[in-house]
């Protein structure tokens, strides 16, 4: 019995299913097992946790060769995620990856993220899941050493356990590999996205506004964040989970006069 | 100095401008404070922590009465956030609302929700921020309790504090209110979305699929959770973070051999 021939691996993203980091992840990914691509027809970054409530949804089988079969979908990262496995694959999967994304993915970036999304929407199914992004949104950025750490946290994801309830969120350095130090399990780091919004009049003399921004850590010197070790060439991972209780304030608020 | 008439107040949901719930919500708040309204052009349910990077935004300004101005933004809960303290209010608000939303948005619903997304970009930005949600999906629902109970919160939210980076997420059961029992402080309790992807075909014979669901509470006897409250007639109110690290696998993690 082969395992790596029985596992069943579901890939997806946000960059769209024509994006240079979902090929690198399918590549990883079909080391380990045979692979489904359910990946957004368009680029999907931003969309965060979102549905797709209001339209209906499309699927297109793009194409099958060898262990990898590929579908595009109309929606975002989470529907894809949940179309795959109510709909497409013929058991829930054993694995689910999603990347490897254009771009940073780490402290808050978290929370605005469809790829990480798509690996938390997996672990609230109880599959083990996990988000990869590169430090680098170019569309023809170099995916070779984030490929090469995938490959090394799948393998050990596999011969360990991530527990239910749990994914993992890996953000890679954009730099030499010669200089990447290794990977640092971490904490994700506080910090914020400082809003310019680029305010600009239409032909008509209608007003818009493009939403830009930068990026500010608040806690640049806490050696224990994915920040840190990403601003310290190491590979940051960091285990996320959905339950957004914050337990510290809960004994505060039942002393609240309701 | 009256510091009713100085506290600036930020007012958003993710139903639309149009929406009941958002009146009401607006009527809530004006008894403590001068109200801005920033809110989606169109409804935006399900739309979570989205942010709309690939199409600019536009902003309208609606009425101005009293001591509410409202405003209507063609982006997400997140984007009407960011618009209002960036563009539109002469200073960072005193206290985000968001809601009331048409349906609940308990357990891990609260991921797919971009009312509780209004209010968790609140915190973000260390601005005191509450969700409110009645359980009623219904256009025109019954708004009386829930206002009277968002009432009974923020003024308890305005003379206690929450701390920064934590927000609160309150559920109120759409029954007669005589059998309300009271306000019960929660957890977010475990449960997922069933998918039932309803496939039809189009009039020219290509595929098409509406994602529909029924939830599924995976704790029902656990007592401390916001869903275990809503069905035994309590107002759930749960205190939410945004830092999603699972702190509690840090320490296995490490233990991984990369």
């Amino acid at each position: 019995m082969n395992k790596e021939k029985e596992r069943l691996i579901l890939v997806t993203n946000d960059d769209g299913i024509h994006a240079k980091g979902l090929s690198a992840m399918t590549e990883a990914a079909c080391q380990f097992g045979n692979v489904v691509v359910v990946a957004p027809t368009d680029g999907q970054s931003g969309m965060a946790h979102a549905i797709t409530v209001k339209t209906p949804i499309r699927v297109h089988k793009i194409s099958e060769n060898k262990n990898i079969k590929t579908y595009s979908c109309s929606g975002t990262p989470v529907d894809c995620v949940k179309m795959a496995i109510d709909v497409l694959l013929p058991r829930k999967p054993d694995l689910i990856l999603s990347g490897i994304n254009h771009g940073a993915n780490s402290s808050s970036s978290i929370i605005y993220s469809g790829t990480m999304a798509g690996a938390i929407e997996g672990c609230l199914n109880q599959i083990p899941s996990i988000g990869f992004s590169l430090l680098d949104f170019a569309k023809d950025a170099d995916f070779t050493d984030a490929r090469h750490y995938a490959q090394i946290i799948i393998r050990e994801a596999l011969k360990n356990t991530i527990p239910a309830g749990i994914c993992l969120n890996v953000n890679v350095p954009s730099i030499n590999p010669s200089e990447i130090k290794g990977i640092k399990v971490c904490r994700q780091s506080h910090g914020v996205w400082r809003e310019e919004f680029d305010h600009r009049t239409d032909p008509s003399g209608y007003d818009y506004y493009w939403l830009t921004g930068t990026f500010e850590d608040l806690e640049p010197n806490a050696e224990d964040t994915d920040e840190w070790a990403l601003h310290n060439n190491y590979v940051s991972i960091v285990p996320v989970k959905f339950d957004l209780t914050a337990y510290q304030f809960i004994d505060n608020l039942k002393k609240w006069k309701f």
